[in-house]
């Protein structure tokens, strides 16, 4: 059953490119207003072309982006795929070789690209599923199991209709499993199952003193200065280990297990190379743990913005009204977001002091996602994966956090298994974003073989 | 002699506001290059009224903005008078009620106002001295003694042509003492002579971590943060009292005499509301010290600017390649700016962790300037202020930097005497700046006042 649909795959993979480059040429970016036309265009693009491989599919308007579903296949094994059609901005364009919304397929020293925003996150992961079952359908004319397909819009700018549309359509969306590509390979030859994805609480501060921007000459020296406050409650946010002062932060927090320890130290990573690669060398994290302990199973907390008086060329003796910073923390096991954001606005308004205010906006929560591998699903797709791909597949963990893993869990009670096919180069959120034609081939023949295994 | 002067200065002022207004219509902001024929503008403008007025006057180039230097009336006493007629930025001009460069006057609950950029910093100060040597020509066909004007262009940009100017035309400058008219009234009744300045030390922090940007998730526990070591300095840079830390910062700095201390606290000067004006009811300086003395006085340090990361609208989960801090110094008595540069970059060089960098701007540095009140000029400008306002004139301090002071010491040799008719109000380097026509008139006469009581 299975030998013709990788062929026929091997064959078609000049045209799944260029359906995937007519995607990539939608600028469908979430965050921005301009673009919520362009976010149209994108889900009428998938609705049709799921159509066209004979799915049934639908737009279903929100409040904001649109969502797609579409279902395809028959049978007693259900099947959800999740993947999101939005990308990031695009700032700064400058530094973009070619124009981001122009993508193209790019020879390079390390083999042939696809390049253009959204070409790895997520449009060419989510093209891998599609394109499967399409060769699926092909050859035998059904596929190996049901399958529906649900594809986001707003996953890059914080999901605000995900959870109110999963609640009304519990019975559209429900399945045995849901299988979510967005994440990456271990390595060029090593596929992943990622089993642990952290969480996230976004959080922004906003501190004001004087009620106008004053002169630094006449005040300095008598007006509380809330650049100066909030870089004071910024240095309290982690000790000289590295642990995160949160009250009660850890809570929840556990252990990797003996074996899980082991899995990981036998995966041969590379700590200086990864940290090289970016011009760094020593690790930032907790002392005592190392590098992939510390993205994959601990928590953190990190400034991922600030603001407040003069930033132009030159100088500027002001002594501003306000300062703003952005924080997020990342999750792990059992860690409740929303005591956490307590915790720290607490602890941030205990170091305001008498003549400052503060001012909080929320930027979403959630959970971490920790899989249950006793599933049996996901040895099955560790083998199809190991087939596939030169090494073994590893179950691995993530320092990114998809929130909806826990949403398919907590709302519609469905385990999430996440395969992708990503790589750390790919550059996604930066300029330059590109996709490895061999992620994008080999993704689709993964898939093959998994709708198989799982059937 | 004075009489008829004051008489004609009062029956002047309509012309003498039209004159200043279209002094203001002129954009000559400094810092941008964009207003550099700007400065052309303002600067041919003065030259010429001055020559209209029977100066000897012309326009000086530099490698900046244009100087303007003009010479009238003749005898053994020679004063030289500064001022400046570059304007600071509008920015935000949305807060602006009327646009800045279409200056007018005014009727507000407190009285007679010219608004507009540069009302009252410095251009409006600077006519009132232009104004009373018009009078006195007037009237008398001569002046009552010497007289240079020296206008400067770049005074709210570093003034980086000052320093070279001055010492190539050192015979065109000296004088026996020099008259700065850029600070304020004690308050609307009290006239002030500043005798002593604050100094001022700009520096310009950044802090580079990985080289380029990166995804908070993918990177955050391994990564270094280049905002979280920015914020860990920056919260260094004061004790719990109020001190600032830069080890030998308070080198040089004096006690006020008790002279000096009976002067001040003879001025009833009123802290809350001082406070209160801006929204703040606790001073922010150094504890145990009255506010008048912390911004007269005391030396400072304020961070006047901060950014990095993602600072707009929404939420980025992005690890910042770099993390920027304008960082300025107020300096007093003797304090060495150029040791307490070095001292500062010392300490920050040490906190920078091992796989960060950190780079310096130097933004300027002056020292505190301190007039020595023997000069015999100091009692007669004095008795010359007491005549002319409700209450007797003061010896005061000055939070603000006016390096131009230190210089005609070092530089020329010249004793400077500060007066200035500008008011807490004024709003000056801010949105919707004014002038009191109170102030400009009786800064008229004032100066009418102080040419004769020199002379």
């Amino acid at each position: 059953m299975l030998d013709p649909v990788l062929a026929r795959i091997d064959a078609d993979l000049p045209h799944a490119i260029q359906r995937l480059l007519a995607l990539l040429r939608i600028p469908s970016i979430s965050t921005d207003r301009v673009h919520a036309p362009d976010c149209e265009v994108a889900a009428d693009w998938l609705v049709q072309d799921l159509i066209d491989m004979g799915f049934k599919a639908a737009k279903h308007p929100t409040s904001g982006r649109p969502m797609v579903v579409g279902q395809g296949g028959q049978g007693d094994r259900h099947l959800l795929f999740y993947g999101h059609y939005d990308v990031q901005p695009v700032d700064p364009l400058n530094l973009w070789d070619k124009p981001p919304f122009v993508p193209e397929v790019q020879d390079t020293p390390q083999g042939r690209v696809i390049r253009g925003r959204g070409a790895s996150d997520d449009k060419g992961q989510l093209m891998t599923f599609v394109e499967a079952c399409r060769a699926w359908i092909a050859v035998h004319h059904r596929l190996p199991a049901r399958v529906t397909v649900f594809f986001e819009g707003e996953e890059e700018s914080g999901s605000p209709s995900l959870v109110p549309f999963m609640e009304a359509n519990k019975d559209l969306l429900t399945a045995d499993l849901a299988l979510i590509c967005d994440t990456d390979l271990f390595d060029r030859d090593t596929p992943a199952i990622t089993t642990m994805l952290r969480g996230l609480v976004g959080e922004e501060v906003v501190i004001t003193g004087p009620r106008m921007d004053l002169h630094s000459g006449m005040y300095g020296g008598a007006a509380i200065n809330p650049i100066r406050v909030l870089s004071r409650i910024l240095s309290t946010l982690h000790d000289e280990n590295g642990r995160v002062t949160v009250p009660g932060f850890y809570d929840g927090v556990e252990e990797l297990t003996p074996e899980l320890r082991a899995q990981w130290d036998a995966l041969g990573f590379d700590e200086s190379q990864f940290l090289g690669d970016v011009g760094l060398s020593v690790p930032a994290g907790e002392r005592g743990r190392g590098v992939l302990e510390s993205i994959w199973a601990r928590p953190t907390c990190e400034i991922n913005g600030i603001s407040g008086g003069y930033a132009g060329d030159g100088f500027k003796t002001v002594l501003p009204s306000k300062a703003t910073a952005k924080v997020s923390f990342r999750l792990v096991g059992q860690q409740d977001p929303l005591r956490i954001r307590e915790s720290f606005r607490t602890m941030v308004r205990a170091m305001v002091p008498a003549d400052c205010t503060v001012e909080f906006r929320d930027h979403g929560a959630s959970r971490a996602s920790v899989m249950s591998t006793a599933n049996p699903a996901f040895e099955k797709a560790r083998a199809a994966l190991s087939d596939e791909w030169p090494r073994p597949a590893a179950f691995t963990g993530s320092g990114g956090s998809i929130p909806v893993a826990g949403h398919f869990k907590t709302i519609l009670g469905m385990d999430s298994m996440l395969i992708g096919f990503a790589q750390e180069d790919d550059l996604i959120h930066s300029p330059n974003e590109k996709y490895d034609v061999r992620s994008f081939h080999k993704g689709i023949r993964s898939w093959a073989r998994i709708l198989a295994a799982l059937s």
